[in-house]
């Protein structure tokens, strides 16, 4: 760790705002700045700075913290991922600037990267929770994970610039908790896991299920394996900030060479567990039924602008050594594995040590296990069956007839 | 490149050999040495050097050259191969040290291993196309296999070793060396492509098979972006160096995390280019029978060896993670892509630029044709074929049912 590295507080922010240079258009000389801790993560210290003069005048700070903040000193966790989220932020900003914060800055001596105040959005988890829609959400969602998968792929990127990448981004501490926590905890006796009593017995059974972990396993090896493109590592709707016209993917710490499809399930899969959670969330059935076809409106119509952006990358390439047949079995190979990872990420949701509020914030424990249920036979559903999938509707049609 | 980077010659060779520490014990202070420079590769200068007085006192000199000797300078290749290769040797000499040449020093300055030299050996591809059987090479080369592939993959390694380990081998230059010449040039029209005249009107029908580049291009995917294991990646039948009771695996200057299957597909599609080879090469009937049946036995001996090996790492990894069924998955697709990968490695060596002398070494021009079809027959089964293969008996039953 650099020598210089020190946490700020919101003691220190306003100095350390004041000492550099590239804010200096931002704010004025010694202004009065009024500041505020807001991280809700795990990972880091996030700071909202602002200017008491004029509030438009923002920007957030977000430092990484030499351990797992959930947890407390005794996880220790290196803080080079907070070069890997700055250099994340500076691939996808290239490839979809409308859909990343701006960067002003990252120093490297205090793993700290200062970014746009993103302050008219919410966590899209946040609002999912209440019911709102975001209807320009799909369709950039889409455009995001066609261009920031496809462009850092073996498809656009030349020999060498993919293979430094690779290495660039190799990102061991934040893969292995995905690997232990996605992919190794939820599927057997595990002293992290954290689901609710109430589903304990659903919990066993999944976890006694051999076809299903042998499905786990190879989803698990292709995560760690597949080093097929940039992928941002954790984007579910706690990593989205939205609101009826914008749509930013936030956090990308994780971020490393691995499948594609672990980013598209994240997302499927955090729609299905929204989707499952409004099984008892909205009283009102009109209400419930509406919301839930607009999740599952939104997962349909997601992919189909993910193809069709991702179509722009197969014109551009060689159609000799990339034949039709070829550009159909990799789509094919794309959506069916989405469905995989996506249930991996439900599960570990529902059973895993870092639940979700979706699911875990419902508070009557007979509707919290109805949600907690469902999800897990949506999620078994879309793992085992993946193999039959052919087109997103297939997804869907599966999910939708799965009860509690 | 090194500023103190100069190739040697014949002429240095002994000053140099003498200025080194490492060699003190193998040579006396200035005792007269004799030198040869005797690569055959494409890529490098390779001498022996041995005491004028006493013979068995020898080493052998390997220095990379920065550029593909084979084509000239207009070719320029990246010398840090020189280290891919003398890592890739250390990791191997630690996990199968009787079949790896001992590595006396690397000298980074200027690209040169200097190495055991294995005058008691010869190139295995020479001697097969001399009929000459080796009856060990199967229980070795199967060894090799499971331990340098298994022990250095996710099965084996801690995450963050593997993962660094990953880095250390990035190989751009090398690797897309394979990138063009094994998947690439040999399906399409290409000015490297140097198939003789006679076979042109079935290769112009290989070239036109949308179903075998839709398998090809599969195939290369994989290779890109499959981090698997530390692979040799040459391992064809040049190099390895072999008698009657040893086998040595040499010249791992192409090593990087990729696909097992590659390597095991490498030596498969060697021993199945001599078979064809030997429809022609050997007149009495009775003695061809016999030699391809060595082959085809091989063939089956070496993978038999590799599944028990391979065993011995199943059993010391978590059954629960690790399924009975996701075991037996694992080894059904490093069946099925082996037979991939090694039909890939086998049209290119008949119709790509880097030909194989066990085929373009045959004189007659009928004869010659005859092989080159009977190896393409093969390979053109094998590839299409091989989600149908479930024990390695299926692989050599259809390649012996192919006709020229």
């Amino acid at each position: 760790m650099s020598e210089k590295y020190h946490p700020l507080s919101s003691e220190t922010v306003p100095a350390y705002v004041h000492s550099r240079l590239e804010l200096r258009q931002m704010f004025e000389k010694d202004e009065a700045l009024e500041t505020a801790e807001v991280g809700d993560g795990n990972l880091n210290l996030v700071f909202k700075v602002w200017s008491k003069a004029d509030p438009t005048r923002t920007v957030v700070l977000k430092q990484a913290l030499p351990y797992v903040r959930l947890v407390g000193d005794s996880w220790p966790l290196p803080t080079d991922r907070a070069r890997i989220e700055a250099a994340a932020l500076a691939v996808q900003a290239r490839l979809v600037p409308p859909h990343i914060p701006r960067v002003y800055f990252y120093d490297p001596e205090i793993y700290l990267t200062v970014m746009q105040n993103l302050n008219d959005h919410i966590i899209m988890r946040k609002g999912l929770i209440q019911g709102i829609k975001y209807p320009r959400f799909a369709e950039h969602i889409g455009l995001f994970l066609a261009r920031t998968l496809g462009r850092t792929s073996d498809l656009v990127l030349d020999y060498k610039t993919k293979k430094e990448q690779v290495a660039r981004f190799i990102n061991p501490e934040l893969c292995k908790i995905t690997e232990d926590l996605v992919f190794t905890e939820p599927y057997r006796y595990a002293e992290r896991n954290r689901y609710h009593k109430e589903i304990e017995p659903q919990v066993l059974a999944l976890q006694a299920d051999e076809a299903l972990r042998v499905e786990v396993a190879q989803m698990k090896e292709k995560f760690m394996t597949h080093a097929q493109a940039l992928i941002h590592g954790d984007l579910h709707t706690g990593s989205l900030m939205v609101n009826q016209t914008d749509t930013y993917a936030i956090d990308p710490e994780f971020a490393f060479y691995g499948p594609m499809a672990f980013d598209i399930g994240a997302v499927i899969g955090n729609l299905f567990l929204s989707y499952a959670s409004h099984e008892v969330r909205t009283a009102d059935p009109d209400n419930r039924a509406d919301f839930r076809r607009y999740l599952t409106e939104s997962i349909i119509q997601l992919w189909q602008v993910f193809e069709r952006e991702f179509q722009t990358i197969w014109d551009e390439v060689d159609p000799i050594n990339m034949p039709k047949g070829y550009q159909r079995a990799y789509m094919l190979s794309l959506l069916q594995d989405s469905a995989g990872m996506g249930a991996c990420k439900m599960m570990r949701r529902v059973i895993g040590l870092a639940g979700v509020e979706d699911i875990r914030g419902i508070e009557d424990v007979h509707e919290r296990s109805i949600a907690a249920s469902l999800a897990l036979n949506i999620a078994t559903a879309l793992l085992k069956q993946r193999r039959d999938f052919h087109r997103i509707q297939d997804l869907v049609e599966l999910a939708t007839a799965c009860r509690p």
